[in-house]
Parts: structure tokens; sequence; C-alpha cells
């Protein structure tokens, strides 16, 4: 499974002044940690950025690929910002998202095509209900990439990972549909999620945990990207683990030690 | 998924020494630190116990069942002192084990009928050498349970579960296995497994993620059963946590709290 490192996000209070003050050191700090504790991928949240988007999102992606020899994910609803950063992205990117909404896919799909990058495709116009839903959402993205010319296997597609506070009778509902979307094609679709959504809201003590088991479980039904925190290690550890018995790598007595 | 307790063990000095000198106090603690902990069944091992496995297998039912109130699974390659210890078993018991040879089945199979009782198969002949020589030796295990009147429901297979050190290469083969031994019967066979043995030999820093993975990833091909170590709070948190995914206990932020 692909690690797309969540972690530099305008939500938090050191990054989200960082980017207003163009302050590389906190951002790239951010990144070198993420990258030494093994993320594949990171994601770069600037949020809505409506006003200034155009000019944050491609200082982010020199600033980050400065200090890291890794891909971006380019994460806003502005599409001028994702734009903007594709056009000084070194390497394959993710575009961080669209929807199943026309005017998303229109604007973001050729944009994919034109930069030979991937696109998660969230399942979603309205809350999808059921896995059902989300396969009919998948479907017209699934169109949209073939009517741009996006190859399938750069659509990404992510179904919504929910909380277990106060959504806990959704959970293996959005698992059966993780395996339903890998099954939409064939190699099998790719699929992420956000998986720290699936402890929103819980205590800290608890989040990991929660965070653990339902990676292993999605995995099991074909999750192969995970936008999340490569700086839990024992999530990292959990990962590894099950990329032993599926001898993905080989174990040894120390392959938990860095 | 039943949890059953595997550390009433003669391989451990204490209860070994306890077992030799009749004392019931170490026996009686382990069995209480398990029943505490969330087992569903206490494993006593006994070992071969040729000379007098007849005296001791009671005597150990005797006290420990004086302390929990749980059944108790019965291991001993002794027959007879499996069925000694039957006669003063309150409950369901579970003999554990037979193979697939003929004379072990002969001899096993009914008396879990005569005592009605659970008894664990191992598919287990000479050793198994992928998922359709389990289900092979299955084959003769569900036929002498039909041979000699025993409900299905009360038979366990154990697929035998192989530790990554070594073995590494079985491990998604025998998580196959599982899967294929479910579907012997409708509704599904229960499976078994020593869960711990999948770690044997690995240093004792990893030896419990190994365990907490490896379990999620059995439950999820069908795992119902195993016999493992109820003190580990992660594996019995990890375990916790995935039924409250399968909505088996209803969240709150203090589902972990005892």
């Amino acid at each position: 499974m692909i690690v797309i490192g969540e972690k530099i996000n305008v939500i938090t209070n050191t990054i989200r002044a960082a980017m207003r003050e163009r302050d590389k050191g906190p951002i790239q700090e951010m990144a070198v940690l993420q990258a030494d504790a093994g993320a594949d991928y990171l994601d770069v949240n600037i949020g809505p950025a409506r006003k200034d988007g155009h000019e944050v999102m491609p200082w982010m992606v020199e600033v980050i690929q400065e200090a890291v020899d890794l891909p971006l994910s380019l994460d806003t609803v502005n599409a001028d910002a994702i734009e903007a950063g594709l056009k000084v992205h070194k390497g394959k990117a993710i575009i961080n998202s669209t929807d199943a909404s026309r005017e998303r896919m229109e604007r973001l799909i050729p944009l994919a095509v034109e930069y030979n990058s991937f696109v998660i495709g969230l399942t979603y116009l309205a809350q999808p209900k059921d896995a059902n839903d989300r396969c009919a959402y998948a479907a017209d993205l699934l169109g949209a990439a073939m009517e741009f010319g996006l190859p399938l296997e750069d659509l990404i597609l992510d179904p919504i990972f929910q909380s277990v506070c106060g959504m806990q009778e959704h959970a293996m509902e959005i698992l059966k549909s993780v395996k339903m979307l890998t099954e939409l094609n064939d190699p099998p679709m790719k699929i992420v999620c956000g998986l720290s959504n699936v402890s929103n809201g819980a205590p800290e003590k608890v989040r990991s945990v929660l965070n653990r088991v339902y990676m292993i479980m999605a995995i099991r039904e074909g999750l192969s990207h995970a936008i999340m925190d490569p700086t839990d290690k024992d999530l990292m550890d959990t990962l590894k683990t099950h990329k032993v018995f599926q001898n993905e790598i080989l174990y040894c007595h120390s392959y938990l030690d860095n």
C-alpha cells in the first residue's frame, strides 16, 4: 500500500503560519519527518485558498521538493492552484481531488491528462448512502476518465471513509464498497482513503488502534493508497507487518528497526 | 471470535511445578488472570502426561473450575486423560485435539459425542503442504464426524498456523486455507488457530504486532476461535476494535477501558 503523508495541512497552526509568512523551515521539516518515516507521497493541503492559491501551491511544491525527493498530492478545491502546482512539480503528482460533478471532472481530469498525473476521484456528489451509491458515482468518474483520455490506472477512487464515532454502522458497508470499487476494472481500480477520518472525534488514546485495525481490514478488501500519518510508528509497524505476511518484504528479526 | 486462553501450559515452569506438586494456587491465579482479561475458554495443556494424565487432568479441571466460571479446552495427546477430564468438567468442553488419523478420530470423536463437547480437528497427518492438503485432511475429519454422529458445528478445524520465522512464504496460503475450510459446510465450519505459533522464534518486541496483524487477517477469512494470550492487552484491544467495526460491540470513547 502506498502511504501519502497527511501532515502538511493548513489546519495545523505551524503549517498555516509558515504558509502565510512564506517561511520554508516548518514546511520542510514536516516534509523530511514524513519522508524519513517512510511516506511514498506527501499530501499538500493548502485549504480552499481562494485568493492566492495559484501562488501558494507552486511555492509549496518547490519548497517541499527542495527538501525531499518525493512526489506530492496537491490538495485543494482551487483548480487554478492545482494547475499552478503541477507546472512546477517534479515526477508524477496526485491531484486531490475531483468529485463526481460534471464541472469538477471537466476541469480536473483533463489537467491530469495534460500533466501526466494521478487524480483522486471522490465517489461523492451528495453523501453516498451505501456501496451501490459509491459505485454509481464511480461509474461517472470512470466514464469521464474515458471521455477525456485518462488511463483508468491513473484514476484513484476514494469511497470516503467515515468516523466510527457516530457512523459506526457504516464501517462494514464502506469496506464492502472498497472491494466493489476495485472490481470496476481489471487490473483492479486503485482505491485511496483518508485513514484518520475513521477515528475523527475519538479520544487520542484510541485513535491509533482504530486506524490500525481498520487499515488492515481495508487493505484486505483492496485498499491501495492511504492518506495517513506516517509518523505514527505503531501504524507504520502494522503496515510493515502486513507486508511481511504478504511476502512483500522479507521477515528478519529486526524488520521494525529503522 | 472466541478467545481460548493459552497460559495454563505445562511448558511454563510455575504451572509445571504446580501440577507436579498439586499446588492449586499458581494454577487458579493464572485462571483468574485470563478470565479477568476476557478469555471465553481456558486451554489446559498438561503435555503428553503418559503416566498420570488420567489423574492430573480431572484434578486440573476441578481446580480451575473452582476458581473461574469458564469452560475448558482439554489439551493433551493422552485420550484417557481427556476422558477423565470430561467426566468432571462443568459446561461444554473442547477436546484439544484429534488429527486426521483413523486411530485418533475413532477414539476422540465418539468421546465428544458422549460428553457433548466440541472437538478440535487438526488438518494434519503428515505436514500439509498447501490449502488443498488441509482440505483433504478436513474431509476425513468431517467424514468421521458424520460417521460417529458428531454435529459438524461441534467440530472445530485447525489449519495449523506456522511461524513467520522460516515459514514466511506459507502465511498467505494458510489464510487461504482458513477461508476454504469455512466453506466446507453451511453454516460455515468453525476454525481455530494457535495464534502465538505465528510469531514463534521471533524476538519478544515484535511478537505482539505479528500476532495482532495476522489475527485480523485471519478473522477476515473466517477464523472463529483462537488459542492466544488474553493478557496481551494490545492483542485484546485489537480484537475489541475489530468488533467495533463489525458492529459486534458498541463504540463509546471508553470502549478499551475495563
